[in-house]
């Protein structure tokens, strides 16, 4: 096996070390935020660090950059207290990929990609056309990571949409059959397929 | 589509609820956590919430359960400010599914299931055996999720060991090569492909 020792860690140059770290955590989730500003300026933006933090009451956590580094997102969920969680399937994966890219503050993505808004049952949050799986969501809080200043956004799913073909009999959502991606590093989209589930979520000791 | 309301997600049936919601994230990673507690008994855990902080200083987080509820995990880690974050590949999916069932505290999974430790470099907690991604991790704060009590750990890498045939000459960190899975919902394992890089990770707007 490779070893990175805490002091090679520290001599690796930027992007190599982007690449790496970016890996460690394993695979990740691949969204779409939708936003909308106070004045009604849309936006969306990709994030792989999207978590699940609790069934009951149901609520998702994800990854802001830090605040002095920008961001629509922050801001609109800040102004208006609603935002949307859309899946990346392979459709529209590469548009998604690139709402990566810095626009300027007044420029929507919804307009200089492919991707395209749309709004459902009066939910104040745009959601993305032909995500298989959206969520209307409420924002709670957020605590910021002090070593660096990030802040985890923790809200509250307060609606879901799922393609019919993805959802089980027993509320098991199989993303595998939506073409949702998994994200691997910085910029490694990866397709999946499901192997195995086991029949218990707590299995019982050997 | 199928929608669900925010009073449907209300009136779901608890294990409809517990599927459903864990799989709105989208894919989660697959770790398992080695730990030692003070008097040497090891301990180690499935968790599919750990999560990329930040590359510089690397950091990573993970959730853990309420306290109330229990958990070796956070008590060893507390008292010796070490742990491990190790990637499970199909090779040890089964073993590493089985460390989530209830033990008595004194019980190490490591005894319980076929999944080995092994100590590397004298880093004082243990790694697994057999996993294509092993991390020493040093822990440095933690934050309680208000809505529902869950913790934020957040640790700084120390030391990566990755098979050599996973890692790209760039620093990429090729996931699927070693059979790492990825977590959809509380009780599916999937296997990945990887699809696409995009070039650069912050792509310039068309």
């Amino acid at each position: 096996m490779r070893c990175f020792t805490q002091s090679d860690l520290n001599s690796l140059d930027a992007l190599y070390r982007i690449n790496l770290i970016n890996g460690l955590s394993g695979f990740k989730s691949a969204n779409l935020i939708g936003t909308v500003a106070a004045d009604g300026n849309e936006n969306v933006a990709i994030f792989s660090s999207v978590i699940h933090l609790g069934s009951d009451p149901p609520i998702l956590g994800f990854i802001h950059r830090p605040i002095t580094a920008g961001g629509n997102t922050y801001e609109n969920i800040k102004q208006t207290g609603f935002y949307t969680i859309n899946h990346l399937s392979t459709e529209i994966m590469e548009e998604g990929h690139h709402t990566s890219a810095n626009y300027d503050r007044d420029v929507s993505e919804f307009e200089m990609t492919n991707l395209k808004s749309e709004y459902l049952n009066d939910f104040k949050a745009p959601f993305v056309a032909h995500a298989p799986v959206k969520i209307g969501m409420k924002y709670l809080e957020e605590y910021v990571i002090k070593p660096n200043e990030t802040i985890l956004m923790v809200g509250e799913i307060i609606s879901v949409y799922i393609e019919d073909t993805l959802l089980e009999s027993d509320g098991f959502i199989n993303l595998s059959n939506g073409n949702i991606v998994a994200v691997n590093g910085p910029d490694g989209y990866s397709l999946t397929k499901l192997e195995q589930r086991y029949p218990l979520q707590y299995p019982k000791p050997k």
